[in-house]
């Protein structure tokens, strides 16, 4: 794509719309010493990767982003849409530099409809927030990636992000009934209705969902929501063999139970978690790995009688002492050092791959990881979403060389996801393509498909100045 | 769309790809005395709407229809896909001739994946033999459309099909996990990978679900299972007024339940599938309508908890003496009267329209369905999925006039699908668009969102080959 640089008339025009304040450079960042934040924009917390924006618009609505997407779409400007920029495969890096746009002031929850157990949101509101503030009416938002005390639920769209409760609950896009979305030449549409069900057109809705902020800019969302489940119960599994845990995964299910939370921690995953958050972690030598299994329902009694299940699944495998937290605080702290796994890996060096693959192969994934780890001499750290076969493998630099790691590693994580697609899964489960994925699709997605992406893309954005690079 | 005649060169081609025996014509129809079979081809559930096919194939296999598609595409021949030809909105109809392609032959169960509770199947298998098979090794495929006895499941993804269950557990598009698709142009794909996440590249596999057979012929799709409920509660309530049946669905939920059915019937529907089925059904006189209420679970003592803080919300109404079914045949019996509304309309001349608001706004489109049907002189049978607030709204013909039938009703559905919109809602819930809401489209939908469906059907399918004339 040829694209034109930002002139100074055209930063005057994008004053005239969001108002000076709200116009960043590096040079007025500079003159009011905000230049760290400023660089900010050009971060997420995918490795260390930095593009410098050009300018970065905070506008306040759909209006406001509607004319500057009109101006940008007629100047050729490429523009970089941004929530909280927790992402972790480079989507909100604006790598043509350019406008980055960011959706921080659409913060605002608009209602919580708690006749039609609905919510409309604005995408710059951050995850837990929603959460606590739909639970205050006894209502319930299911999605909980592990950033959620700052990720923003319009990122969260761009990827349909996860999280623990997933197993049960769905994704993001599983929540979204109804979108506002400015077009990347300034429309502005609705993508649906405020129903739960539609079939009523293409599903734009999805289509929008998990789309990186590549065809359009959310600025309202309406999502549906569930009552609040009153209990729950978390349990602890150790496990003497990492493939016993994988294999348990798929047992629980086959014995009807469908629990809200089942994640896999490998033995080193939850010591580097304790070890950051400076925890004595006490785990018995012969443990390799554990599950954290979570239970949710509106009545305790039928929790016990579904974890006594459970237990009766357990006793088919080499498992320790399961614990039970009987305590909130005692259920805190166990996901406390779930959530932190991922801290702990970026306080090193690492390269972070979403894979997932249907539940029951996770051990010949687990496998076939730590084949290609070894074969290649690198460390990796496994963790994840093991009731829906998400498996996060965290590559540590380690001692490894700089060829090693810049190019040498493309080898071994090829050999990953042609596993992941030969066990009938993919390369990103929750995480997007976003950049760093980009040179992967290949393996994933057929040319045909690409070229299906590339045309949709092309209606959506004819000058393909949203999001540019990213994807494929 | 300028579209080219059958030639008697292409029948020849047509027949080398699929065989003879499955190239039908109407001359070959009347030779071998199966004209009526050959005329049901061009006929399906949508009043009595009737196109002839210039040809119907039975094509065996993707492969074949990927050949049929590549010689049609060629030769700008307008192919219409057909399921059973079951749907309530003329998606099947060939309404530009052509060619009418079959997908019965492709009905088979290819794979029950109790590992992963997975399963592969082909679009021509009946909804019902799916669930029954699936069933048998414990396991669940929720959706379940009134006519799923037969009803294929390709029908089913075309227009993203409920059904009774859908209330707790989605529409057919939230079990789908990966389609294989024949495109217009000839070329198969997957869609996706058979994950329960997905977060790499657009979403082409619900983009395929409810385009009404437009982009694509789903040739396989590989669904998610659950584990089988093993038990359930049936109860119908009778209500004094229909308003607060309608109201009393909102509550339910509210209070923290989410049923597996909830089911509204006004007094005539009940009575018209009562009359139909030939049972002396004794409803007191001054009960004006039915919620049926299912719950299901894993326990039953959980599901009779349940139960009783239904009653407990029921007990804020003015609701008769609640019936709950004690046995199997007395569940089935109150089902089947349910399932039979739509049969025992469909035995009168009729025009169903899908209605779907929010929810909580069930008793307004109510009782504005019910205003303007009174000002404009028509009788309105009502019914459906309440707990999703879809409506089947389904307007008798009567003793109305030709010109008021064929003319004059446009304006009083004008109104009723306005109201929808006005409400939060839309125009179809579940039986899609297809013919005969077609021009109705544009009270749902803005001129963008339609021209961004057009963009993308362009780039499926560049000579709009493939269903053409349906949606928009």
């Amino acid at each position: 794509m040829n694209f034109n640089a930002l002139t100074p008339e055209i930063i005057v025009a994008l004053e005239a719309i969001v108002g000076p304040a709200h116009v960043l450079t590096a040079q007025r960042a500079e003159a009011t010493a905000t230049a760290d934040a400023y660089a900010d924009y050009g971060r997420d917390h995918t490795e260390d990767l930095y593009f410098a924006p050009d300018v970065v618009l905070r506008p306040a609505d759909a209006e406001e982003i509607s004319q500057i997407m009109r101006l940008c779409h007629a100047h050729r400007i490429p523009v970089t849409p941004r929530g909280a920029g927790t992402g972790l495969s480079g989507g909100a890096l604006p790598i043509e530099h350019g406008v980055v746009l960011s959706t921080e002031r659409l913060n605002k929850i608009i209602q919580i409809d708690e006749r039609n157990l609905q919510a409309t949101v604005e995408p710059g509101v951050v995850n837990e927030a929603f959460q606590n503030a739909v639970k205050e009416v006894g209502l319930f938002y299911p999605p909980d990636p592990a950033s959620k005390g700052s990720c923003f639920l319009g990122g969260n769209l761009a990827h349909s992000s996860g999280g623990p409760k997933a197993v049960k609950y769905g994704t993001t896009r599983d929540y979204v009934l109804n979108l506002q979305v400015v077009l990347p030449t300034g429309e502005i549409i609705w993508t649906a209705a405020n129903t739960l069900k539609n079939s009523t057109g293409y599903n734009l809705t999805q289509l929008m969902v998990g789309s990186e902020g590549t065809l359009g800019i959310i600025t309202k969302v309406v999502f549906r929501l569930l009552p609040y489940p009153q209990h729950n119960i978390l349990m602890l599994v150790p496990f003497r063999q990492e493939a016993q845990a994988a294999e348990a995964v798929s047992a629980v299910f086959r014995a009807g139970i469908i629990p809200s939370g089942m994640e896999f921690m490998e033995r080193i995953a939850m010591e580097w978690s304790a070890r950051y958050l400076g925890i004595a972690l006490t785990v018995p030598d012969d443990v390799r790995a554990h599950l954290l299994i979570e239970l949710d329902g509106q009545d305790l009694d039928q929790l016990y009688k579904e974890a006594e299940q459970v237990y009766a699944v357990l006793e088919g495998y080499d498992v320790g002492e399961i614990l039970l937290a009987d305590t909130a605080a005692q259920k805190d702290e166990l996901w406390r050092i779930r959530r932190n796994i991922g801290n702990s890996v970026k306080a090193a060096v690492y390269k972070e791959e979403d894979t997932v693959v249907p539940r029951a192969e996770l051990p010949a994934l687990l496998k076939g990881v730590k084949e290609i780890s070894t074969r290649y001499g690198f460390q990796t750290v496994c963790y994840g979403h093991a009731g829906d076969g998400n498996l996060h493998v965290n590559i540590i630099r380690g001692n490894l060389s700089d060829e090693m790691w810049n190019v040498g590693l493309r080898q071994p994580i090829t050999e990953i996801f042609e596993l992941c697609v030969k066990l009938g899964g993919t390369i990103s489960g929750e995480h997007g393509i976003g950049l760093v994925q980009k040179g992967y699709i290949g393996i994933a997605l057929a040319e045909t498909n690409l070229n299906l992406m590339r045309g949709i893309k092309n209606v959506f954005d004819p000058n393909g100045i949203l999001n540019p690079g990213k994807i494929f």
